[in-house]
């Protein structure tokens, strides 16, 4: 968990803004909801294994008697911090759907908390920024999400983030036709989500050591180091099927080559098809998608459709897909802006009376200024350093027979 | 704890711009701070009662020995949420200080937890909008406080509201003119700041019930019952005395005048001196101040001088005054905007293609519009009355033929 000082703050604030500005010109409403859920709530396997790292909120007005009957954490637990926002969301529609559009398109931008071991990168809490479209099971969904997504990606100067883009349904075919029983499918996907880390070789390796069939595990090998690239392409329904195994889920290639048609070219044009994409989550249901970064050994952003989820908690069937953007991860990729427009500084030093300092003030305020007071020091360089660095743009020396007009104002600027 | 629906959490977030943005024309720095405290700062004595309401978080990794042995909460918390956000305001100067200016105006936005019974308008989790000025300890800084917490009731057009103000020290030295022991002063504080509740009888009736010396209880009655207003006064020290037993802090009568003196006239208007005021924290060392509204028994926020507090994490004298709003009630009070610039909402049925609905909704978001895609529903009527309250100005049926050139808008009203 960390501090945010001003500088930063203000970049962080600034970044959050672009990211809500945009996705509201988008059509999707923000959403708020209480940063603690129900212990069972945030237990019921819908977290996977973020599950295991939520923090419980000890119960309230405990007698010593429960204490020493307790023999694990829920005993003694209620509440807990949401540990991300897709759960909340499910509570969220399931308690307000009658309130809310027919198909609802949610922002929600807020922290989480997870009780991670600290290592380079990862903070117990940290922001997300999702959307989220509920009730919409046709790939406009999908095409709304994506348009938005890569909107913002240009918004925040990300020119060279691109999507990758799956389904789950063809992963889980493709394990078929591979000859992989269907109770292993989950765990092998675990595998092959490493890929991007230990690679083909690390992957088969991983398989064969855990005694899985040897021949699936040869015909996967054999699929992985098949002459192709995963360059972009244009969705076409052949060209999906030239990169997958015959007999591959008819439908899913079907819906594949529907959403890359109905994408705009802006947004196609920076998607790749990428088959052996997993995604962590196991609510997923078709397409999953991830932003990836050429750069950066990791994904910036990612989600899919999970059409089962809100209806578990609502008993009628209710089609959803959303996107997370990974906040921390972006933020510091996205230029800091300096300088702002008429930022005033005014110095003074103890002769000048408390009543003259704050007119000064509230006129240049008034004026439509940001306005900072400070105490001359003896070094003024260092403080004029400082002002710049905080996006003043000038100042003046402010002596008792100063008023507004006969202020003479120097200009700031920013340290290379 | 509350779910924001899209429209609370439109106006919330339109009104916490509001108050980011003046506080930050007034020079003031927003700062953040995780929402979890170790346990031992937050209850180290200056949260007062607030200390008890803290939620704690559970330790992680807990044995069943550990569990079996835990006699009190603190056994098996290491963390816990912010009752307040001046505790952890205190804790990030005292780490960051070198890196702060000399005095250090900080804003903090952000949610707070308390764990009270559910009551009308009291809830769990809720947001405080503070402003402090840490390291000027002269009564510049409270002008700029109450400069700015003007302008922002202003901004709010919450123009009836006013600001009651005294100083700790008038309190207590009126206590000891008065002839209460010192060691009283703390408990007969608590029962005078129940006066706006229980008025002046309520007042005597329960110090006397507490066997406290009839001499000053009849002294203080006397004293209620002076024939005086405390209406706005000019705050000249003549002015304040004539409102005070003789006898009282000279400096702090000294003080209080030269607060008055240095205030803008457009402040200082809106200024009542109350010698009443107690404001409930116990680490309050001068000027105590209160947001106070005509029609509302209760106050929308307050503050003051709270000098030993900081420097006790420091080990060195750091003044500080802070002020903090009470953003639940205040948002409540502010008029909501209806009606957004160029709104567009685009009706469709199932006869359009996706991709159709995709290029329309670019080339409108790129026009400079928000926009919203809706499948037409059987009844349109209620559909157009949700997206007016929604904020959207207008609206159109998209149908396979149509382009941005070709559609026929017509304009959406906000419901009455």
């Amino acid at each position: 968990m960390r501090d945010f000082l001003p500088g930063d703050k203000a970049h962080r604030e600034r970044v959050l803004g672009l990211i809500r500005d945009t996705y509201t010109r988008h059509g999707f409403d923000e959403i708020e909801t209480p940063v603690m859920e129900e212990s069972s709530r945030l237990h019921a396997g819908l977290g996977g294994d973020n599950e295991k790292l939520a923090f419980g909120v000890l119960k309230r007005g405990l007698t010593a008697e429960q204490f020493q009957n307790a023999t694990e954490p829920l005993d003694l637990t209620d509440l807990g911090l949401r540990f991300d926002l897709t759960v909340p969301l499910t509570r969220f529609y399931a308690s307000h759907h009658a309130a809310l559009p027919g198909v609802f398109r949610a922002i929600q931008i807020a922290p989480v908390w997870r009780a991670e071991r600290p290592q380079k990168g990862r903070y117990r809490q940290f922001m997300q920024c999702d959307i989220d479209i509920i009730g919409e099971a046709g790939v406009l969904a999908e095409v709304e999400l994506l348009t938005a997504t890569v909107d913002v990606l240009g918004t925040l100067g990300l020119d060279t983030a691109r999507l990758r883009i799956n389904d789950r349904r063809l992963l889980t075919s493709m394990l078929t036709v591979l000859g992989f029983p269907v109770k292993e499918h989950a765990s092998i996907l675990i595998t092959i989500d490493k890929l991007d880390k230990i690679g083909v070789s690390g992957v088969i390796e991983e398989l064969r050591d855990r005694v899985i069939p040897a021949g699936p595990v040869d015909a996967l090998e054999a699929f992985f180091n098949r002459p192709v690239t995963l360059e972009h392409l244009s969705f076409g329904e052949r060209a999906v099927r030239k990169l997958l195994p015959e007999g591959v889920d008819d439908v899913a290639v079907a819906e594949l080559a529907a959403l890359g048609a109905a994408l705009p070219d802006n947004v196609r044009t920076l998607l790749d098809f990428d088959p052996f994409l997993v995604r962590g989550m196991g609510y997923y249901t078709g397409t999953i998608m991830e932003i990836a970064h050429p750069e950066l050994g990791y994904a910036l952003g990612g989600g899919g459709r999970y059409d089962g989820m809100v209806g578990r908690f609502l008993g009628s069937d209710v089609p959803a897909v959303g996107m997370s953007l990974g906040f921390e991860r972006i933020v510091d990729l996205v230029a800091v802006e300096t300088g702002q427009t008429d930022a005033t500084a005014l110095l003074y030093d103890a002769t000048v009376p408390a009543a003259q300092l704050a007119e000064l003030k509230s006129t240049f305020i008034a004026g439509g200024a940001r306005v900072r007071l400070e105490r001359r020091p003896k070094k003024v360089a260092a403080l004029l350093d400082s002002l710049a660095a905080s996006g003043f743009t000038r100042f003046a020396f402010v002596t008792p027979d100063s008023t507004a007009d006969t202020l003479e104002f120097k200009p700031l600027s920013a340290p290379e």
